[in-house]
């Protein structure tokens, strides 16, 4: 089945990791792995070759085997985002016609760091929507790593201009009321996914968010969480986020998070390799302890032990 | 009692608020009702006009005062530890040889924002402390804020050369690397306390943390997980971290975070206006609503309720 | 006579440096110097407590010494604009009321540097702008060093909600199209004078500046430039120009800028000591013997010598 | 001929733009009749692919094209060295052996923007240096646009640890001392070019440069200017550079002086087309006239008529 991403896009969207071997080249059998994993997850949609898919490190080359190797694998069972941000627009375009021909279900786009205030941004996606036509769009809109900030206004100025956009991935931070905003905002509204490591996720659902766009190698918290509410559960729904917070807040440091997400998704046998490129982290004997606690303790409270053992 | 602050300090220094009224003048009553609300639950000492203190927003002579009635009201009761950053070193010596007159035990200092590469880094030190003397210093590394990012060879070469240097505030993100860095370089230790709203406590104390220097308006969590950790009981600590975690992790984002904990504290009673100076975040209808629910949740997971209600 | 800014302002507006003795203090002999230096030269106002006058560098009480005493030494000959910019807007607005009631022109507002997008821009100079009342305004757009990016339309939204704002000091980088834009724009205009150490003076002339604020140590060449502007020889404004190009250019260098122009000053007379507060920097032995010829080559083109004795 | 970048590399290395057709296809036609441009104002080597060459908006597919037809119109008349720089380590050093295989003479290589103390820089060249084998490298050192400050100590270090680094493009802003400091380090000397626009260029070369590497549109100022200084008079390298000094200081500007560049060569019949891809500046008809004047002015200069007007 083709999927074409559009506006009732919802539930967990995982950004999916770019596997290596121990040696540093393109894993495709842990591609294969990671898609049945994710899948078996109850992930909604996949996106490949964001930021933490270290789409950076790779070649041209090996981001055209990557997003081939997974839209393969994945054979339409979900709709699958790819990440096209690219300096360059030429570029930027040209693969997005690969990705929509190889059968992907729309590309994300961050804005290039350059940008500062709201007419070069609004000027900058114009340039790229104009020339990307009818392909559907998730904007991503992540100011900590881009250094890019786009005032709520800009945002619902492009949607309502440009209908190919059908996804914002949120991330801005502190960012609830530009949600609640958002969401307030009259005119053509689009999905919205949350990133930001998935670090307020009930809060962001509680504001209209539909679900969630970021990598944890627990996505099944994500898929749950995100399930609960939609029943309408929304204490449930906290319950189960909070019981992964611990670990989730761990895996969403930035720098480090990469490393961590990459060797958590190796013990769970996602992958093979926790291998991340250079340049890239690296974790210690201490990294690895502590991350094992931080597990070990998430069992234990997903087998229903009290969290405050101090208060019996 | 006159403190002094040395390297054997541990335990939670609270960042204690600069408390206004409505109408947003100094309240000093309300300085008064937050030492006694600080010390009833725990702290072992207090840091006043830091960043959180919105020392950035008063006048001199406003700065004077809430140090004046701080210091008075504490009396001795716990170390005082003094802000007193400053793009210009002239000033800085000044108001901290008044904070040191007035009975503070030491002063905190962060670098200012311009300095780029450690050999300006360590020569900004070196001028203002050799201009300190012997007033105990607590250096402050917060690049998120202040966009200075100091080596751990930088800060090693910094303790052995001033031993005025009593105590690193540490909140560097990621930090725990640096932590277990720092602790394992050879040389004069220093006290070291976490900042970072506290957001990885039980890891930076395994790594060799003292405790916790931030502003949290529940510091009896603080408090309690660095007991917990000192009496051997790790896992008991964490258990009590895990527990306030999802109010901490909301209470710590950038910007608007100023404005919850004063609401926080306001509404237990700490001061009687959560009023915060301009430039500054004021938070909504749906922030007061959803800071609600993550209390009311918080309150009955202390009563022991199941974390994972959806476990059972 | 008691002047007040008004949209008409145009001319010279020199940045006034703080002069210190060797030792560091406030020199208040030499702010008299300075004063007839820079009245000699022709200047059309002075900008007091501005960045290049290290404002950020003083106590409260020293700026207060330094504005008294360059107003009382100025005493009505020419307007004087003083520097208010402060991370707080409480004191921001009472050190203004001090510097209007000791006699001075205007106030000059920088925005504080956590501001992102135009509407918190707009929402920054409302909050100190309903306050400062008819206190009248020159607003400093400089981005290299605030790290705050003000569009065109925010500017223009300003001018027209805010009758108090009278100057625009620009200092965009690179700024001549919004120069060209802020001219085009319909209603309000206001008295443009031009920061950025005045490297594109004749450029942004032409495109609408009515002058130059900024603290070349050379002002009768931002002068003469501005004057021969103003009757209408373009060329000759830029022949003038051009002639010191090369020791402006030099001068403008951010971070060492400071102590070149204080030496360069000092040489001229017009202060005693170049001293530059800590933290700041120091000129070498190579640097001193590098700004000699530089100024020694300037000296030469003055007298007439062909600039290009290659050519000949 | 075959070169190979060494330390002995002095004069003017051109950074070489990438010429477009005005629909945004690379115009190979216009690489041919920029390297005889270039050639014939006397260049001792090229860069292409380097910022200004706007590599990060080409594809790989693109960037291998303009490097071949670079590379074989040069046919070795004089040393090419080709830009590398890569978010990720893999495809740079593969890029970097095409380069080499082609027929470069050296790489150059930036750091990445996510680098931020001097260990971390130092890392950071390690993995890419010990992967590059005996490749002669040029590191660029331009904070202004990577936002890496790297310290003397560092590339020192890097100096001594690699002898396969062989030249330093320096933009370090302000940058004078880092010369002299570099200059007078004990241990190997490279190779060092100046870049930042040239603006500096005869203090620098009084420091002890051994040339330029940028790309003003006059490259034979840059040349006359290295030569004079080199048969040892520096007053008349001044006098040269000084005369273009107006346009050169315009160009400079950042973000818009690409497009001035381009359409300056496009004047001199460089290039066919002043295209710049998107995202970039583009200038309006006021630019234009702005331009036109400046070049005027300048081609008035070079045939010997004082500078000065007003003093005659």
């Amino acid at each position: 089945m083709i999927h074409r991403l559009d506006e009732s896009a919802a539930g967990v969207y995982v950004i999916a990791v770019t596997p290596f071997t121990d040696s540093g080249q393109i894993d495709e059998a842990s591609i294969d792995r990671a898609v049945e994993f994710y899948l078996e997850k109850g992930v909604s949609g996949m996106t490949i070759l964001g930021m933490m898919g270290e789409s950076h490190k790779l070649s041209m080359e090996e981001s055209r085997a990557v997003m081939t190797r997974y839209l393969r694998r994945v054979d339409g069972r979900v709709p699958v985002v790819v990440g096209v941000s690219n300096p360059g627009t030429d570029p930027l375009v040209s693969f997005a016609g690969e990705a929509m021909a190889a059968g992907a279900a729309g590309v994300m786009v961050a804005p290039v760091s350059t940008l500062k205030i709201d007419e070069q941004i609004f000027a900058y996606f114009s340039g790229v929507l104009d020339r990307l036509g009818d392909t559907p769009v998730v904007l991503q809109d992540y100011p900590l790593v881009t250094g890019v900030n786009i005032a709520v206004e800009t945002l619902v100025r492009l949607f309502e201009r440009y209908s190919s956009i059908k996804m914002l991935k949120h991330e801005d931070w502190p960012g609830h009321t530009k949600l609640s905003r958002l969401r307030a905002a009259p005119g053509r509204q689009v999905s919205i996914l949350v990133g930001n490591g998935g670090l307020y996720l009930p809060q962001e659902l509680a504001r209209g968010a539909n679900g969630a766009m970021t990598g944890f190698a627990f996505p099944e918290m994500l898929v749950d969480v995100c399930a609960a509410f939609q029943k309408g559960d929304a204490e449930q729904a906290e319950d189960i986020f909070d019981t992964y917070l611990p670990l989730l807040r761990h895996e969403a440091q930035p720098g480090i998070g990469i490393a961590l997400r990459k060797e958590t998704l190796r013990r769970r046998g996602a992958i093979a390799s926790a291998h991340v490129r250079h340049p890239g982290p690296k974790l210690s004997a201490e990294d690895l302890h502590e991350l094992d606690r931080l597990i070990e303790r998430q069992e234990r409270r997903l087998l229903g032990e009290p969290a405050l053992a101090a208060a019996s």
